[in-house]
């Protein structure tokens, strides 16, 4: 079945990489083969105009097949987008008006023309059908499926079974997807692994109605800036593409060491050969992780913004992020008799030895007592190295030559060890 | 909650009898007393524009309170009837062209009117708002109910559990019908116990949209003349308030005579003294049942055609019905000496004597000989009294003084008993 018939390296590269599933591959393989521009088709709900890194996966194939010689159809959703609440009782999906619709439709495609070709792209409104779509249309759209079809979807299925409600409008949101694929003749619908189920009801009523039913093609999900949910702006672990260049090397710089392989491959150009590197790389600890990840963010920028504006984030990153916005030439140096510092308590591991940090400040003169640094460290104003120290008994390999300590949001000073080359 | 602040005995009269449920009875009394004429609505498919017995249980309701002032909505169901079978796959329900509605909706009212007072009623159709209906009106409409609130009703529950299919489209039904209390600003809904969840629906809606409820009336469900069922067209159950007198006569005569109280109470006007009376005297046998279901045919006839009509229809059953289409007085007689016919055969219980019929045949000269009377039992071709002899060994109970003994079309005797007056 997965065999080509199409033995073009392009082709393999986009069926190989950032896919989760065709339905079905042998047949989309046929389409490609034939040389026959295929109509892509991809909706967006314009209620959430915002494009983030996990939409960018699906874009990015888009813009992959458009390279082809394809046609990508994007659907504006302003039909679908009024069943999320249109009762107007919830606050989660509420109505909007024609001019949100229309203004939020511009800024979605602002963004998804920074990654798909706008000169291959046809957009669609669904209102060019459904406004027009009579009592009649919808009966008959309806009595192609049954409400076990529908309840067979798992949100669906979980709601009903465990009491919480299901609008019987909501029924209705699958057929009018289904009912776009119709109305653009769609070759092949793109969208998320949890989007399966739509995009499998439109290729059922295309060949219902007569059409030649579309292929699915379903990318994965991306997981989040937080390493365990996928990735969503209302759960606030999203990196979007209309972030600032800072601002996106920052979040990028933010994600668990778990991901960097991941986002490498879902969302960056890196060659499967540099990917392999990477891993092997990260397998025998030969790297750094912070490394591989400064690349994966300076490849993610560059992506948005260029060149320039990547290593201009990577050097502010540097600057303020990895050293707390201290601009480190105009520091005062405090020299540091680590020997002197090391607190009385007993080491809790014979390897490690805690320096009193209460002590070093009333040295380094950003306090007047020790009793004043506990009250500062109490109300969270001390940092080291941009971490806050709560305790004063700091493990000494913490404090390393050249790190910043920090007193409210004025005093800090350089620590010089006078142990450095002795260890 | 079910004391009356009205005391007028009509209204008792219409809220005692021929009364299933009301929904909620206490605040239609209310509306009865407050003097405000009422706006009654009652719905029908004009995909099946035929009028039963069992639905003049109904429209008696409706009649009895206009009587009183109150004014009938009926609502030709013209978009309900779609959903039927849209889809055009099913038999059961077929899709109706726009002239087929307007016939059948011509042939309804002919039939309703001969019981609903028609100066006291306005006719709407739902195309009247359904036309115009846009996909924004379905969905809000739609947005207001859960799939669980519909799951509940008994019929989708049974047939969505059972796995029989339930389109999505039939969801809408229950909706649109609800839709019709709003459009026409109904005070009170009729209908039988089966549309219990549809009236119940409407009044919901009404509330949601800032309407007074409307009250729902339900009326008992008759069960058609095979004393078991439900009367429905399609189980052939059913006495038609088309069917000519004669044959709406006969029908009433073939219902068992269990029935014959809940007839009277449901579609007649025979007083309740008068049915007391006559439930006590079928608990005493002090009257033969046939005797008070000849009054039920006479009163049902009536009731649609006239005092002559049912007289006449009375006069045709009797020569036609219970004598077999035999005009008695010029059939031949023919006097059986029952001893010399008895047959040989040992009596199966002491109390029973057989004669056997193919002598009587001979001796009568119907047949040439014993052989051809078996041949044309077997054929199906013997009657006694009107019910077919298979056996030649008859009960000789079963013959009659004056019994009918026929053979073929054409040739028939009147048994006298030479015994009669000696038993």
């Amino acid at each position: 079945m997965g065999s080509p018939p199409s033995a073009d390296p392009r082709v393999e590269a986009i069926l190989r990489r950032g896919v989760a599933e065709i339905v079905v591959e042998a047949e989309f393989r046929k389409l490609l083969a034939s040389g026959r521009p295929l109509r892509l088709k991809m909706g967006f709900d314009p209620s959430r105009p915002d494009i983030h890194l996990g939409h960018v996966v699906g874009l990015r194939k888009l813009r992959q097949l458009q390279d082809l010689g394809h046609q990508v159809v994007l659907i504006v959703g302003d039909w679908t987008a009024r069943i999320g609440d249109p009762s107007g009782q919830s606050v989660t999906r509420p109505m909007l008006t024609e001019e949100e619709v229309r203004a939020n439709a511009e800024t979605y495609m602002k963004q998804f023309f920074k990654v798909v070709d706008r000169e291959k792209t046809e957009v669609a409104w669904q209102s060019q059908w459904f406004n027009a779509f009579t009592l009649a249309d919808v009966i008959r759209l309806a009595s192609r499926f049954t409400v076990a079809q529908f309840l067979a979807r798992e949100d669906f299925r979980k709601r009903y079974e465990t009491g919480q409600p299901l609008g019987v409008h909501e029924l209705l949101y699958p057929l009018l997807q289904a009912y776009d694929s119709i109305a653009v003749k769609a070759d092949v619908e793109f969208g998320g692994t949890d989007q399966k189920f739509n995009l499998l009801v439109g290729r059922e009523l295309q060949a219902m109605m007569g059409h030649t039913p579309q292929q699915c093609f379903l990318v994965p999900i991306l997981v989040g800036t937080d390493g365990v949910q996928k990735m969503s702006k209302s759960l606030g672990n999203y990196i979007a593409i209309e972030d600032p260049p800072h601002e996106m090397f920052g979040k990028v710089m933010s994600i668990p060491d778990s991901l960097i392989m991941l986002y490498f491959e879902l969302v960056t150009d890196v060659s499967d050969k540099g990917l392999a590197e990477f891993r092997s790389q990260l397998e025998e600890r030969s790297v750094n992780p912070m490394v591989l990840k400064q690349r994966l963010a300076h490849e993610i920028v560059e992506q948005f913004y260029g060149h320039e504006a990547a290593k201009g984030a990577e050097e502010h990153f540097n600057k303020t992020f990895r050293q707390k916005e201290v601009p480190i030439s105009s520091v005062r140096s405090f020299k540091v008799e680590v020997a002197s510092y090391l607190s009385g308590q007993p080491p809790v591991k014979a390897a490690t030895q805690f320096i009193d940090l209460t002590k070093v400040m009333v040295a380094a003169q950003l306090v007047g007592s020790r009793g004043e640094a506990r009250r500062l460290m109490a109300q969270r104003a001390v940092e080291l190295d941009g971490e806050i120290v709560e305790n004063p008994l700091v493990d000494e390999k913490r404090m390393l030559d050249g790190s910043i300590l920090k007193v409210g949001k004025l005093r800090f000073v350089k620590l010089i060890r006078d142990d450095v080359g002795k260890k």
